[in-house]
């Protein structure tokens, strides 16, 4: 599966309003982004800064489930808490993902 | 919270990779527009041929879970469960969902 990363867009973009976005489709690759950003902070650390179990953060730096879980092998992450992990790391959740993200001016608003 | 209907953008659209996207976040609105798309046919037909179960077309035409539900009152739907609703449907998630869709040409692919 392709990611949004520079270079490797996938073949299909949907032009989405944020908030509908209620979680997101993890990968090898962004589980690597997050280790490189993570440093040399301890998973449990950044975990308490993000409100989240410090399983998550190892489940997504990991990329994937381990294999004793009943679940698919491909983790997905809520946005909520991608946003809380994102905070944490200063970075934009849309900067995280690579993803532009299209601000409408107020007057465009009204208008449509 | 605004959806991507026409008229009613939000202020923040993302341009995400389509197969990042592993949930929507519903509301209301959502749940009206599949009301009319179902038109006479009835939960459970519908159901049938989405794979679901008819409670998912239930509570997503409701556009909230029942008061009595342990869970927040803003469903979610997997997109991969709402693409088996909207092909069911016949109408492509983007078009149900009122988000503009990129396609790439084959060749900036390969150049980016």
């Amino acid at each position: 599966m392709s990611t949004n990363a520079i270079g490797e867009l996938g073949d299909e973009l949907m032009i989405i309003d944020k908030s509908l976005i209620a979680s997101i489709r993890w990968n090898k690759e962004l589980g690597r982004k997050l280790k490189i950003l993570r440093g040399t902070e301890s998973m449990q650390s950044l975990a308490k800064r993000a409100g989240c179990a410090y399983q998550l953060i190892q489940h997504l730096e990991r990329g994937e489930y381990p294999e004793s879980s009943p679940r698919n092998s491909a983790p997905t992450v809520s946005t909520e808490k991608l946003e809380g992990i994102c905070q944490a790391l200063s970075i934009k959740i849309e900067d995280f993902l690579g993803c532009p993200l299209v601000k409408l001016p107020q007057k465009i608003q009204n208008i449509a």
